[in-house]
């Protein structure tokens, strides 16, 4: 079943409404949805509820909360999805999917081999666009958060951030050549919850000399196995790994 | 690099010819190639070779074998993605993906709840071009091996064929709603190099029960984390995880 995002914190007593014109489209011509029907509502305090519609006008849907829901969705490390600029078609993808696997948030970075590049003109409009791919996407997959998104101009720009990260990742394609086959196993094994997990993909190209220099000994470089991944498949990969080592049990 | 497939047996003594036409074109107007130029070869045996272009012509090009390159990039298992039938290009995209990492082999299957139907008289022409997606797929990412694609009417033909599997994983998101967090990490540990694992995904729409009841006591339902994966988001989540298991080391 479809959920939908309510930007406020659930309490049972109230009301609420539905205002984003996406969801009340969704709900009234997508899955035409009447008075009395249930859906799933996840409130910004990350509580979920089965919620009764009240009432539906064109623009604002009201409910009332029914049941609680307990379901944590999400995965217990913050990962943020460091990527160079791709192809806009595969970065679509790609947003849809790593939020489907729980990423926690996205920095799309222009790097030095981006065959694409973003006129700083158009940062604001290509954030809006893939903010909603991002938030249909985790109502889609029963996330409790909407990752969010953002862009940085150089890769430099992100080094200049990194202390409030727990652990960094550098998925290197050279490592993998070069038989590098445990760093990432041995770090997603030390992982706690909540830390917070920053992962560097180059683009298409790959990452350049320098910008790996940057990270030096504040990142380890991972393999992801022998064989090449994608710039768009790389981060499925991790998003994967780390669910199978945190949220799988033998 | 990209890589080219030959189908014939290395042979270092001799010289072989690529007439693919796809790969002539690659090689001669993508990649730019002229004679003495080095590209890399694998061959039906699974060797890997570094080799020189002697000869360029319009529907030939002849190479001889420079020195062998050893990787293993193909995974320990023989894993056969059996999905639902899904939208076109949803479907593209994962056999992309699977084939970057790792899939063995891929059925596509006329499942109960699939949106997509497939006409018998275009069962054909689908199949040669999902194969070419599967083969360029296959070059980019140093794959030994070309996995290969059928199609199936129902799941009722491949539940028919079942004895060749050594493995059966049906991933089923109600398995997963109901916290079921453990098979999959279970089954995967008990891997054997060579081993045959049939995995199936339901459509869009889900697997049906009567498909689920097929192969009762002969199936591992497994969860593949709390979150909601889309069709074809969820073969790659157990690719990596297998990866992960045999290929990563701590």
């Amino acid at each position: 079943m479809q959920r939908y995002f309510i930007n406020q914190n659930a309490d049972s007593l109230q009301r609420f409404s539905i205002i984003d014109k996406g969801d009340i489209h969704h709900i009234t011509n997508v899955m035409r949805h009447q008075i009395d029907d249930e859906i799933i509502i996840t409130f910004l305090d990350q509580f979920v509820y089965k919620c009764k519609i009240i009432n539906i006008a064109t623009d604002e849907i009201d409910i009332e909360l029914v049941e609680r829901i307990d379901i944590d969705s999400e995965l217990p490390q913050n990962i943020t999805v460091c990527s160079g600029l791709i192809k806009a078609d595969k970065y679509e993808w790609l947003l849809q999917k790593a939020t489907e696997l729980g990423a926690s948030e996205f920095l799309a970075v222009g790097m030095k081999r981006s065959v694409v590049k973003l006129n700083e003109s158009k940062v604001t409009k290509k954030l809006e666009r893939w903010q909603k791919i991002i938030k249909e996407a985790a109502e889609q997959s029963y996330r409790l958060v909407i990752p969010s998104i953002d862009y940085k101009a150089s890769l430099k720009e992100v080094f200049q951030q990194i202390d409030v990260y727990d652990y960094i990742l550098i998925a290197y394609e050279d490592a993998a050549k070069q038989g590098e086959s445990s760093n990432l196993k041995k770090v997603v094994k030390q992982f706690q919850p909540n830390d917070r997990v920053l992962v560097v993909f180059g683009p298409e190209g790959g990452l350049a000399e320098e910008e790996l220099a940057l990270f030096n000994d504040s990142a380890y470089q991972v393999g992801l196995g022998p064989r090449i991944l994608r710039a768009e498949t790389a981060p499925l990969y991790v998003l994967s790994v780390v669910s199978y080592e945190v949220e799988l049990f033998d």
